[in-house]
């Protein structure tokens, strides 16, 4: 499941200009960014000088995965300062940019000439693009645009690498002309003078301070004060302003979807993959640590033969199982959608909008959940940095608010819910992902045995008649007179409820299908089977309200399920600590005392902590400044 | 709520000794160690020699509230290295020493002379104390004790303070005496000399590293190699060692459920202060913000506006007043209890520690949950260090795993739980948390308003149900023969259920109680009630499937339920701000550049990232040092 393979790996993490001379949680934030840049930029030198490695991971694919998950976690660990340069700026120029725009910038942007970053979101507005307030406002007479920051919240916040480190980025701001505003637009704007790095007269930037996690980005603020730019760039493949003045509007206004899902499904992947190394660590740990007694004089047994311990880690690595096969078919789904807007179909977009949003909040969601009840579940370890759980709890809960607020994206898919279910019941046809909201589910009331396929069934029910009964509230509302909007608003709590049960039912029917389709040898299909079983029985237990209020399940089969929940935890219990080994995440990449695969976890805790700074005199400085004279005071 | 009154908050805050320079997290660990103790010793300091403000506080209260939360967390922020001292080491004395032992260390440790804090866990055990490893062997001809490490795992790990600050502290160990183990006592040791504060030979000390949060506390490890101390070390008020080597045990072995229920509840307040916090800072923020639109053409909403936005903050102000009375309910009955203790009346303390494990349990998760919700409820901007919200969920976080792992300490409860119901079913008396389990409650299917007396009995029904089942699968997992360990361990998911559900219906029984019995304005008491009412029904409709199961609850009555919900919601919306006022958290204490009570949100924040030190110079040391080298390189 790595994206690099075992060799690549090595190539980089053998290489000791990637080691930290100490855990960066000991470094001020100043240092902590130096350590980090100098490792990013030791990474891409090393890859632009290097043809082996360039072969072995590919070029455009392999920086990607060095500045995002994987091994590039176990070298800039907090974020990389040069990421966005790869993963937005390039991507923006190559998406965006003429011909001759990606001519002008793309070899010198590819080669580290110029390093750029992607700035969109402001102080005063994120989630909601079209209050973005930063103005373009072009000047036919000098063929310039004029870049400004009217207000305090228009100041640019929060682009990765904006703050000390890139001398370009891609701006997004409204853009007017001839009098008239037409939106937000893409300029490629130069902040820093090339030969000085001096920011450029009328740019304002810095950096804006430490954050939870992710603290070596160099997160920035940016402000312009008039600032004239050419009116060449202006990102121009799609919509154009002409010399006089004159705005040529863009084929379609759907193109931006792609980018976006293409964005919100990279999130799953690598928010499942922060989960691999969280369970990782705690499933090893779990292994080694002895508590307790079972029963009295019993020896202290490992604590994963505690039922809820096994239930705390059990059910996660299922969902990146999960997360897993649910992502890798709306990659599937998105890859044909491609082909048929390049075709001009655009019939699926909205479809496939809706289940990304869906995907995208539900994974992030349930991986910084799990990664936060495997570092719990680890107790007081769990919360020391060298188990490294806190760090993998701060970047993955990240992305629970980047690239779309989850609540945002949860009501755009009830939007689509409701929608749908409003379209069938005048008859027209519905998308794939949901065309069970007006089926008839078949009843499971005398099966005794509940199948795969009969669990499924079980969640359409329950959703569809989550669905049916909010669209009727919501209808019940606007006939009271309340206009749709505010009507909205009211049912809205319920309506992000019916948009969180709907992707739990793709998700599940992802999995059962995944590991029905999926070659494999029997020992592996029945442990996979197991996970499988596991994902889809946790669910219906957490929410079993909605399953019984719709009748899609009795309390007769619900006891039944608890009861094969509890089996299956027992049952997978011997294969734990082979599944988190078959995730195959390098120690350095995992970078925990407590997760290595050999298990040593108190001595590497122990001589983790001998490498505190505090630690290289046994009387720190402090004592002789502070406390000697407090407690010499009464003497 | 807050513990001091305002005249003694401002006599501390306007102290210039307790600004930082600059914020915290951009110091390395070793400054901001250095930067916490110059405050805490600058406090005692100031508190030693001001009888104005002692007068003010109190002397013990006073240097307890200064170490831990309101005015405390204004100043050292991230943890005061001499807070044990204080919370721990000095109570330990007092309450277990003999009078002899009193008079030798507690005017020493009073004035400072001695600093000492409180090591009890170790590296292999936590929660488990009779795991704990260390040993203290009485050797009758030296009359000493002899303090031992046998294994790396006995290293004695987390106690704050221990670091680099203590110079004693008290250390619980294994007592051997005539060749016999007599299990877990206290004794009082030295660690460090007290003239050259370096570490006593056969004594090993040092900090255990940077952990998610709590950063300056200089929680340390201890290593003894056969280190002496005195006979009269070991603290006698209970158990004693004689010179001889005879062991003296205690009256009785309840008496440490003391301690332990003071602890728990201490933390139930500190836990909701915590949530005040960040309750006031995302409320605040969300009467400030504005985004999106309710509708086409409207201006851009606070976003407090929204439903889902209501969803989640209102709770959380409910949460607060929750925990507070029943909280508050403990407190009281554990005065009354202790009274009994000392008049040998112990039949009340199985009750009392179930239902303070339950509450500690319950009030740290929801606050935790909350804080978070708080968090992620102020979008990116909430994860910025200078909102607060990060360190406020790093130290409240860390509740659930300190004084009695959570999932432990459910356990717990429902051992008490699934005893008092087998006990009742044999016609013996229940305590009067739990004398619901056997009363058959009144059915509220036929009334169309329930109130909040309806609720609190669906709340019983639903409780009883969970626990009488959970009881009879445990009997049949006994009567297929396992033993009941394992029998408990393989029902121990839905047993934490059940003690979860228990504890959530007594908290709610104790809102409902405390509002109908304060004496309020009409205008209070009204907010109140449906804050109370808003907390009844959000932990109903987050949990219906339980009340549906056992009947409780209708379906039809669960949807009225939640649209009232909702309404509440609205009707709460107005008051929402004047509610956060009203708990009076001093903006040093919110310490947030979202939460300010002036609402000048946007111009702090940016004024802020203007102090990092990567600020102070346009162009950053690193540029030249690595990344100009880069974009140089193909010149």
């Amino acid at each position: 499941m790595n994206n690099m393979n075992l060799l690549s790996e090595n190539a980089f993490l053998s290489d000791p200009e990637y080691l930290d001379p100490i855990r960066p949680e000991y470094m001020s934030h100043e240092e902590r960014y130096t350590n980090a840049l100098r490792k990013a930029c030791h990474m891409v030198g090393k890859f632009n000088n290097d043809e082996e490695i360039q072969q072995l991971v590919g070029q455009m694919e392999g920086m990607r995965s060095l500045m995002g998950s994987g091994v590039g976690v176990a070298i800039t660990k907090d974020g990389n300062p040069l990421a966005l340069h790869f993963i937005m700026f390039l991507p923006a120029i190559m998406g965006q940019g003429t011909v001759e725009q990606q001519a002008q910038w793309m070899s010198r942007a590819w080669s580290g000439e110029i390093i750029g970053t992607y700035a969109q979101t402001e102080l005063g507005h994120g989630t909601f693009l079209r209050g973005l307030e930063t103005t373009a406002t072009y000047d036919p007479d000098t063929q310039e645009f004029i870049l400004n920051s009217p207000t305090i919240t228009s100041t640019k916040w929060w682009p990765g690498g904006l703050g000390k480190t890139v001398n370009y980025a891609v701006v997004m701001a409204q853009l007017y002309t001839q009098g008239q505003c037409h939106g937000i637009h893409p300029f490629v704007v130069q902040l820093r003078d090339e030969e000085t790095h001096q920011s450029m007269p009328g740019v304002t930037i810095g950096e804006i301070g430490p954050r939870l996690g992710m603290n070596t980005n160099d997160n920035g603020f940016l402000r312009f004060d008039h600032y004239h730019i050419p009116r060449t760039h202006m990102l121009m493949k799609h919509s154009q302003v002409l010399e006089d003045g004159t705005y040529v509007k863009p084929a379609s206004n759907k193109l931006a979807y792609g980018t976006m899902v293409f964005v919100r499904v990279a999130i799953c992947f690598s928010s499942y993959r922060q989960l691999q190394r969280a369970v990782t660590i705690a499933t090893r740990y779990s292994a080694v640590r002895h508590q307790s007694e079972l029963a009295p004089g019993e020896p202290e047994p490992q604590i994963l033969d505690y039922q809820t311990q096994q239930y705390k880690l059990l059910p996660q690595i299922a969902t990146i199982f999960a997360i897993h096969f649910a992502a890798k078919d709306v990659w599937n789904t998105f890859n044909e959608v491609t082909g048929n807007i390049q075709d001009g179909n655009l019939v699926r977009l909205p479809e496939l909008h809706a289940i990304s949003c869906g995907l995208k909040a539900l994974s992030s969601t349930d991986a910084a959940s799990g990664v936060e009840t495997c570092r719990l579940a680890c107790g007081g370890h769990g919360y020391l940095a060298s188990s490294n759980l806190p760090r993998i709890y701060t970047s993955t809960t990240a992305a629970i608010t980047y690239e779309g607020e989850n609540t945002v994206l949860w009501l755009q898919v009830a939007r689509y819910l409701i929608k749908s279910y409003r379209e069938a019941s005048q008859g027209q046809p519905l998308g794939h992902s949901v065309s069970y909201l007006t089926m008839q589910a078949a009843s499971t009331h005398n099966i005794s045995v509940l199948s795969n396929a009969d669990l499924v069934e079980a969640y359409k029910n329950a959703v569809s008649s989550m669905v049916s009964k909010t669209a009727a509230r919501l209808q019940q509302h606007c006939d009271m007179g309340h206009p749709f909007e505010h009507a909205w608003n009211n049912c809205s709590v319920l309506l992000v409820r019916c948009a969180q049960a709907h992707t739990r039912y793709f998700t599940c029917e992802r999995f059962v299908d995944a590991v029905e389709k999926a070659e494999l040898s029997e020992g592996v299909r029945s442990i996979l089977h197991r996970l499988c079983r596991l994902y889809l029985i946790y669910h219906i237990s957490l929410n079993h309200g909605d399953f019984l209020r719709s009748g899609a399940l009795t309390d007769f089969s619900i006891s039944t399920l608890e009861e094969e929940m509890c089996n299956l935890l027992t049952a997978l219990r011997p294969d734990a600590v082979s599944l988190v080994d078959s995730f195959d995440v390098h120690d350095r990449i995992l970078d925990s005392t407590l997760g290595c695969w050999d298990g040593n976890v108190y001595q590497r805790m122990f001589d983790e902590a001998q490498k505190s700074p505090l630690n290289q005199t046994d009387v720190a400085e402090a004592y002789f400044k502070y406390l000697r004279p407090l407690m010499k005071a009464n003497l």
